[in-house]
């Protein structure tokens, strides 16, 4: 480890909720600025003529100390006023959305519509909400995930929100992901020499992280970075943290082990964390430096913590390989 | 007055606070389903992407029992949370939403982009919120009030929200009107032989009412209805009630006096209801019957007594007529 390291940019690949944990963590044990974070943007839609992103908004709620604590997803302090009156009215309340958080989705919505790129409007937002880590949606192109069932292909909101994720899935696409560019910014933070890791959070690499690395230019260029790329377990103990991952990954056919999203992501990283609980019992199959830490995350102490063995876990690959770790890809 | 003109049916045309109060009145002494209201639809506007429709939301609300009755507008047992965070996103927050209020706002917006007509989606909303009386737009389609101003054309919202009737103005125009076509409904409402009464409801004359009156297949079916039409002055002892009708009235070079509308409306009308309070002063340049009433409408039972003197006074002059009033006309 040297200085010049941890004075790098560093950047994270995150969906929304277990992703965002590590990113609270990276942010607070960071400089101001020096993390970016790439977002998935698939499980965006539009609702009741509104533009929502759940997890670029979980990302900025979190970093900017807004998001709820309990629920995981929306701000704290909601209030549910409209959702309540939406009701009485007979619209479709499937997909609960706060009168706080409705203030985010209207003004996305007018600023797209009068022909702002997605990034820009979110670049702008967690700037007024004085959030100093960039929130980059992987691609300003539409890429939208659908799962096919034994109900025929459902749009993923459907899928997760109204349907609960009960229909048993066959298959997961990303529509649009083939001919999306990824946002410049991130492309450019890839070749950047100065770039000092990449982290691939502990979100759920089916629905979250796949959908990022589906965007062919992002991919390309993730697999050609010299920084160490690094991923983070979302399987402790055999089991998802939280969300659906395990039930998804068992009826795509997939182990629910530790080592799942390292098999899964393969070539791509350079190090793999699990957590301390599967270091004696999970499977040795994977060619790669794995490091075992507390990867829970309840507290953003928690979050600190995990934050920076990654990095340093990081620092120590950096420093065995000098940087040329594109070779291995 | 006889049985039948009280089983017979009312029409009410109004704009929002000021006439929903006596369409309130209305609605409470007539049996249910009696009433229909003509509504003004030229406050409409779209802002953030939401079609917001003031004068129609205010008599759903207003008659449902929904309304505030401190402001006037909007919702009673309103939050708040939605504008305070737009302000915090840098949104535009010049006009005022609740969050309950937005409920209608984006179940509307979705029903119309669905194809429906605002007329159907009201009616249906209603019916949800348990209202009896029928709440119709003067059209389906887009009628739009501008002021022409000393600095040039303001879209109506920009002119009493934005800049709260401040600017002096020279003109009024209803764009749309010109080539609307009225609410068949209301056309079949104005030559239904069991019509007892018409009532112009005491809101503005210039921004609330005329606007329906230039909706040419309405004012020809008003002008040839067979029932009595009467009109109620929105001026009480030289002042308005509210609101900037005597402010417009005066750049327009209009007396602001009792007798106001009755000049306004013209042949229109068969008989004219001032207040008490003017009895005595007021001009007798109009030929119309005019009775003096307590106008000014605080409760409910306000509203209740001013409903049923207004009907006895159409009712009398049905009898005194013969139902001809078309002739007058």
């Amino acid at each position: 480890m040297t200085t010049s390291w941890q004075e790098g940019k560093v950047l994270a690949l995150s969906g929304g909720i277990g992703g965002a944990k590590l990113v609270l963590g990276l942010a607070h044990v960071l400089p101001a600025g020096a993390l970016t974070v790439a977002a998935n943007v698939a499980d965006d839609f539009e609702h009741l003529g509104l533009a929502i992103c759940p997890d670029l908004d979980t990302l900025v709620y979190t970093l900017a100390g807004l998001a709820d604590p309990e629920r995981g997803w929306g701000r704290r302090d909601e209030t549910w006023t409209f959702m309540s009156v939406l009701a009485t009215l007979g619209g479709a309340t499937w997909f609960r959305l706060g009168d706080g958080d409705l203030a985010l989705h209207a003004e996305r919505t007018r600023r797209l519509a009068a022909g702002e790129s997605l990034s820009d409007v979110i670049d702008d937002i967690r700037q007024r909400l004085g959030v100093a880590t960039r929130v980059l949606p992987v691609s300003d192109d539409p890429v939208r995930t659908r799962v096919r069932t034994h109900d025929g292909w459902l749009a993923f909101q459907e899928y997760f929100v109204r349907r609960r994720c009960e229909p048993t899935i066959t298959r997961i696409a990303f529509d649009g992901a083939a001919s999306a560019c990824a946002h410049p910014a991130l492309v450019e933070l890839l070749h950047d020499p100065t770039l000092r890791a990449v982290v691939i959070c502990p979100s759920n690499p089916l629905i979250s992280i796949d959908p990022l690395l589906a965007v062919e230019p992002f991919r390309r260029a993730l697999a050609l970075c010299r920084a160490p790329v690094i991923g983070v377990s979302p399987i402790i103990g055999g089991r998802a943290v939280k969300g659906p991952t395990a039930k998804m990954m068992g009826e795509l056919g997939i182990a629910i082990d530790a080592m799942t999203a390292a098999r899964h992501y393969g070539d791509l990283l350079d190090g793999y964390v699990i957590d301390e609980a599967d270091a004696a019992t999970c499977a040795t199959d994977v060619d790669m430096p794995v490091r075992a830490e507390a990867t829970l995350m309840r507290t953003v102490d928690d979050k600190m913590r995990l934050a920076r063995a990654v990095l340093e876990f990081a620092d120590e690959l950096s420093s065995m390989h000098e940087r040329a770790f594109e070779a291995r890809r």
